[in-house]
């Protein structure tokens, strides 16, 4: 299929990744780094498969000031507008703004595909193919088109999106029309949704045209659009630091989806995961016969099971691990942290102590 | 007390230390390397133990060839006959041999201490005192004394020495006949053996006269004691090769202090490990409350119990443990192993695996 000009990405890079402790740091955040252990970090993985389906000018980053250099080191020769600095972290919806503002200037007419950096999307093909069905579908309805992924587990870390059959539109389209969102369910109702056959997982890709999207900011979020759109190439880091440092810090789901009528989910089977936890990187990585996930790293296992590795991915770097089950072990160039995988949310602790100690230390 | 200028020291530093891996590596074994967390390598710290006891210039290191350079490095300004290099390993036998002919040719009149390089001694004042005593008791008596250790446990890694009472010697002397020498005796005959209180363990040190040394070298291994003792300054690299060559691999133990009838132990009290496997050190070492003993290394223990660990001591690394209770966690610059500590005998399996691997890869 013929890649359309008119057709853009806005990749929002600006994470923190700080569940990913001691790989991913803020200094180093979860979209730089290659978790996969494929060779290629989270951010090159999406812009190469956006490189896919719209032309590689039309791709703009978002991301944190503090992060442009590593955007431009990862992703080279790219454009000075493809690139946008937000001074300030203020969400998803003020970003998309920026951003689409920034388009708005080049190419009125463009469709928006709007997506995280750091999400593993696990059969591309079938992701480019429901991406162009949403491009195609919001250039004859004025449709904001979330993606939905098939939920596995009653997962209550995601968000759930409840959608009914579109009565207009045949069935083989997966398309529906969507009636709620629930953010973060507790796992009761997240097995009922499941049950229900109702729900899909909210995968943060929302595809719609550049009116569609001026529209539902100006009806939902006034005060953001009267700011943002005024922005242009010509705005300076002082206004753009005093609009973002006055403006609400919401996401696109609360100030957007969750009030919008015309959004429509696309079920799709591209297979997603937000790989925002150790033990979810797990689930989604390769495991060998014991169970183990040895995603990077010159690793050997003696008696070992169930265990998640991540290391540097440097050859020159061994690591044995003998008589371990169900643990995790992740190393950065600096710190190596084993846990118990059942125990994983406690590496805010560890990562606090360990800065605490560090502070202390330069005193 | 007075040090005295025919009081020399023999240090063997050419052990290989392969039950340390991988912090001890063929290429920098055991005595090269501060096991004990203390700032100074295991051979550093014996240096400067017997600086106390004997004049600089007379302690004479014999190492491997390869580990000439570390010496050197680890101990400057030494002169030239304080480091002697053996072309090949042939046991300590002929080490001491080899050494003892070079001092013979500066000092006819010298005591000579032997001692291992890499073992770990508690209680310095005692063991200089000790130390003292045996030297003084040779310059008296046609005797070879060694050290015996106090067993705590009975370790069937040790050699054991029985002895007498001595019917001419106060017993407050602590110096007692030697009847037997039992190498790595099984479990039931060294709780026998700790249990009669005849036993204690050999430390490996021997104090004995130039001249009582040629004498027993000459009477149990004359072999050697024909070659060896002709070696000198002026011996080419060549003719030591053919000497190292063509000679016989044995220990002092085996070649002399099982069979001569002048040796006698002092059974000492400084505190002695060999500190030859990871749970020996976890023995030697200090241990938290939670049973823990961090030898070095930046280290943050959580729900952590009777877990030893060694990484390399550079504040630079940090490593968070969660959930490990009876573990060995010991790191090289290169290579972090997790074991648990009664599976410490893997360690051979690993380095040959993690070896293998190597020669595969670089092929």
């Amino acid at each position: 299929m013929q890649i359309n000009k008119h057709t853009w990405c806005i990749i929002m890079a600006g994470g923190l990744g700080s569940r990913f402790w001691p790989i991913s740091r803020t200094d180093n955040p979860k979209q730089f780094i290659d978790v996969m252990g494929v060779g290629q970090s989270m951010l090159q993985l999406t812009f190469h498969r956006f490189e896919k389906i719209c032309p590689r000018q039309n791709i703009v980053i978002v991301t944190g000031d503090q992060y442009v250099d590593s955007v431009r080191e990862q992703i080279p020769s790219l454009l000075p507008y493809q690139v946008l600095a937000e001074p300030l972290r203020r969400n998803t919806a003020p970003c998309v703004a920026y951003a689409a503002a920034i388009i708005s200037q080049i190419d009125p007419e463009a469709t928006l595909i709007v997506s995280p950096s750091d999400h593993a999307i696990f059969h591309e093909e079938k992701f480019i193919a429901d991406i162009q069905q949403a491009v195609q579908t919001v250039a004859l309805r004025q449709w904001i088109i979330t993606l939905g992924a098939q939920p596995i587990r009653p997962d209550t870390s995601y968000g759930y999106i409840q959608f009914n059959e579109h009565p207009s539109l045949p069935r083989a389209l997966n398309l529906h029309k969507v009636v709620t969102f629930t953010e973060k369910p507790p796992i009761e109702m997240a097995r009922q949704f499941i049950a229900s056959g109702e729900f899909y997982w909210n995968s943060g890709i929302f595809v719609w045209s550049l009116a569609v999207l001026r529209k539902a900011y100006e009806t939902y979020l006034p005060a953001i659009a009267e700011t943002f759109f005024s922005l242009g190439f010509g705005t300076s880091w002082e206004d753009l630091e005093r609009v973002y440092s006055q403006c609400e810090s919401i996401s696109i789901d609360n100030g957007i989806m969750e009030k919008a009528d015309n959004v429509h989910v696309l079920t799709a089977s591209f297979g997603w995961s937000d790989v925002e936890t150790w033990d979810s990187l797990y689930d989604v990585s390769h495991r060998d016969k014991d169970g183990n996930a040895i995603v990077s790293g010159n690793v050997f296992t003696y008696d070992t099971h169930n265990t998640l590795v991540v290391m540097p991915n440097d050859n020159s770097k061994t690591l044995v691990l003998e008589g371990l089950d169900g643990y995790i072990v992740a190393a950065s160039d600096d710190t190596l942290m084993i846990c118990r995988r059942k125990n994983e949310e406690l590496v805010f602790r560890f990562s606090s102590d360990v800065e605490l100690k560090k502070l202390i230390d330069n005193k």
